[in-house]
């Protein structure tokens, strides 16, 4: 019997990653922005504060276990954090600052934080709950600002005076790489939020995987702009990805408008910016007739919603940026598709555009299915449309401290989205499976007949849910903004429609919105439209 | 006490680097070299034939744990044995076939190799040694060859015959990540050749880690030219690389000639090509007066040994073609370093030169630190001379079957390579350890003497040693290999070096030798230079 002789106990943790990027690329930056010009930081100091904050930390009772939560902007501060709780054994929180008061309490209590450390800034977001937060004995400040709404009802740190003066001397424990580093919770669109726990093990695989040529390729000389909020999914692990890679980061802070956005990339040269489509979207806008210098980005990442063609080209033809689209949740750490064309497609050629609009391709660490509703798998044909699934060592296998079978399937993650999937591991999302409308059997897209519909000059915004159908079981009702100045009927939409889908999937229920209620990240928010249509809030017109 | 809800059972293995290459990069090439064209095979027909090949193994009776022998070249069959003998658990042993017959030998009955795999063409270096191999109880040949010198000696199967007619219906069973996948022995330069074991868990990080833009940066649209033979640590893990990021494997099989070589990369435009130097200077010397076109190649890479100047340069100014060097070892799976130049060097400049001819920078994944003879970590900073100690979860930490403790050193391997590392984790290797000489307390680097002497148009190549010294304890003795047509004293070389070492560095002992004894594998032997010294057999001048 022969046995390994690696060292395989060798633990893969976060503290490993912090220590490649203090020892091989010591001088790489941090930078924070302000107006008037970014704070400077670089790795060496990350890991010399994150030292400092983690000896803190266990001077302030933390255990190895305890959830430390995080209520802050993209931060030089944030991203020790990042290093420093897990370092030690404890677990980063990181909170949704955009939610709704009782959803952080909730969240907060489920999770049992125990700290929160929040940026100055936000003090007045979180004080009006702090009074229910009955886990949490401290908050620490990043800042000096008044914080007596928080210590009312907790102790109060400054995160400055905790570090200060401490000999980065601290040395990291053992951790074992299966332990929990970093939670985040799912923002709830189909549910109460869920919270999903990073393993050290999942997040330093997430973050070698992440580094290949054809998923980001950060390399030493890149600098990062890092839209994505550090409180989703781990800013799409690109703090962690940087301190392997070496790559710089660029944190704007709390400065997220389009203005200071350019400012930061001018000044700083930025050569990547990762960002959802909004931000995408606003910079676009920002730049009409505005002379925006975006000439130092290599490359634009784009997730958390399928981005648009026009602003795919529009960046492409205006600044000579590409942007590659991909894809993942919070469940999958996120990264989990990138789509990057085959390599049979000749790069600028008219082809190319429809691999570049799928949702991702299969990326190297993930494996992907597709599945009926009895859980049968589908052919990898491109053709056949179930629910993606996936597993891999950073998707998760469960939710914290509650049950949730109907999202697993035989060790497989259920995405909740549905789609194809090709033979080279391409595949598209079509909907959210609570929102694909069964109509005699058949699936409709909603996501597709929104878009067509969103094309059309008359039309600001359409959502279209499935109501209930006494023939199909259940049918289409769009839901339509009115584009400012336009007018349209129903009739006119439809004909719209006729040729671009099957003529069955043509909506014949048709209602006018002022709009379409969103949820905190900004997605069509279809759980109230369905209450609106149930209770009979919406005037429905049909067409046939 | 939050825990992770991660998968983080979910087992990196070979099969699942197979999967996905075979999912994902169905259609990518494996090219195996023959004279009037290339075979060639696809990820998709490979993972077939791995399939019914671990069948097959099954039916012949091979466990979990047994190792299963590869004597073979560069070529599909091996890669589909690469997969298919730790798909079921069990070992693929790759036996270097240009060792001595005794040391194959000693080395199949050390790992007891239960089968062996032959290309045809080699069956007349296995059978002399066939006799002796007890362990053995059957052979594979892929061929149609002669075989009946084998079959005296243990049931002879046909690679062919046992996948022919076999669905690809064998499921994968489930293989723990830490047990062996892979095994190889040392060259023996040192002592006996050692046996280390790959895991399955360490040939996936490895492969994850090597697909990063600055360690190899595969993409699928790569066609990987792999001299360094599939018995050398897995052809550096190419062959897994290749499946986790699409690239297509370009394998010369027995065709390692210049012309061959340059052939194959005209005929199928390999992107990308990895060797040792002497093949890289063997298509230099190939290409004088030729034309040869290597206008494919998007990069080189080097390892083995350090690549001169020269070499390097010559690609560059002729053929426009970069060589990147790498740094590893059996023990090291073996990706370690690549000498990319740091972000601030610009690329081009006279500086960058001093940074690509470095023995490498610290991957992602794998730590360094030097240290001296007590065992001290020594500053890294570019100064200090120490021993080079690594530790990763893709280095070994033990040797099969044979204790060697010396080698090891509270938990990192003890490299045997003497050199410095700075701030930035670029390392220089001046010398092996037992190489290293000691003159009064200070580290003279023979290799650096060597490379020096070897520039002089005088010399065609030099070795140096340590041989003993009642004063300094040790002090170099040079011997050299006069020039073809040339003739040079001592002294006139004594004085050559004079300004470019310091003066005490300089060898006061000389020897004239036709040719320096060399390894298997091309090394130097200075093992045969002592033993000749230390039996008087060298006539030694004194300059001093």
């Amino acid at each position: 019997m022969i046995t390994s002789t690696m060292q395989d106990d060798f633990q893969l943790t976060t503290t490993a990653i912090l220590e490649h990027g203090a020892r091989v690329y010591p001088g790489s930056e941090v930078l924070t922005w302000a107006p008037g010009g970014a704070r400077r930081s670089t790795f060496a100091d990350v890991a010399t504060n994150a030292n400092r904050f983690a000896a803190a930390l266990i001077d302030l009772g933390v255990s190895p276990g305890d959830a430390v939560g995080t209520f802050c902007w993209n931060t030089v501060e944030h991203v020790e954090a990042y290093y420093a709780i897990p370092g030690i054994g404890a677990v980063v929180h990181t909170l949704n600052i955009r939610l709704k008061a009782e959803q952080i309490a909730q969240i907060v209590q489920h999770a049992g934080d125990r700290m929160i450390i929040v940026d100055e800034s936000l003090i007045p977001l979180l004080a009006p709950v702090a009074g229910q937060l009955s886990s949490v004995e401290a908050y620490i400040v990043v800042g000096d600002a008044d914080a007596s709404a928080l210590a009312e009802h907790a102790t109060v740190h400054r995160y400055a005076e905790l570090i200060a003066g401490r000999e980065p001397t601290f040395e990291w424990p053992a951790v074992d790489e299966k332990s929990a580093a970093a939670m985040c919770y799912t923002s709830g669109t189909t549910g109460d939020p869920k919270g999903v726990v990073y393993s050290h093990r999942s997040t330093y695989l997430h973050a070698l995987g992440t580094l290949g040529a054809k998923v980001t390729g950060f390399i030493e000389s890149d600098r990062i702009l890092t839209f994505v909020p550090m409180f989703h999914v781990n800013a799409w692990g690109i703090p962690f990805g940087a301190f392997l890679s070496g790559a710089s980061l660029h944190l704007p802070a709390q400065y997220m408008t389009p203005d200071h956005i350019c400012e930061f990339i001018k000044t700083e040269r930025s050569t990547f910016a990762s960002a959802v489509p909004t931000i995408w979207g606003g910079i676009m806008q920002y730049g009409q007739g505005k002379d925006i210098d975006l000439s130092s980005l290599r490359l634009g990442s784009s997730g958390g919603a399928a981005i648009p063609r026009s602003l795919m080209e529009g960046f492409e033809s205006k600044y000579g940026l590409r942007i590659v689209q991909g894809w993942g949740m919070t469940e999958t750490s996120p990264v989990a598709g990138m789509a990057w064309p085959p390599a049979d497609i000749e790069p600028g050629s008219a082809e190319e555009m429809q691999w570049r609009l799928k949702s991702g391709r299969v990326t190297p660490g993930v494996q992907m299915r597709i599945c009926d509703d009895d859980g049968n798998e589908l052919p990898r044909d491109g053709q056949a449309v179930g629910e993606i699934e996936v597993r891999g060592p950073w998707i998760t296998g469960s939710y914290h401290a509650v049950e949730v079978p109907e999202k697993f399937h035989d060790g497989w993650l259920r995405t909740g989205d549905i789609g194809t999937l090709d033979e080279r591991g391409f595949f598209m999302i079509t909907d959210r499976s609570k929102d694909v409308i069964k109509s005699g059997g058949e699936w409709i897209s909603s996501v597709e007949l929104e878009n067509l519909l969103a094309a059309s000059p008359d039309v600001a915004e359409a959502a279209v849910i499935g109501i209930p159908d006494d023939k199909w079981t259940e049918r289409p009702l769009a839901c339509v903004v009115v584009a400012s100045g336009h007018e349209v009927k129903p009739a006119e939409l439809a004909a719209f429609l006729d040729g671009k889908v099957a003529s069955w999937q043509i909506p014949e229920n048709w209602t006018f919105v002022d709009e379409v209620p969103k949820t905190t990240v900004g997605k069509f928010d279809k759980k109230v439209l369905r209450a609106q249509y149930a209770d009979g809030d919406l005037e429905v017109e049909r067409t046939r």
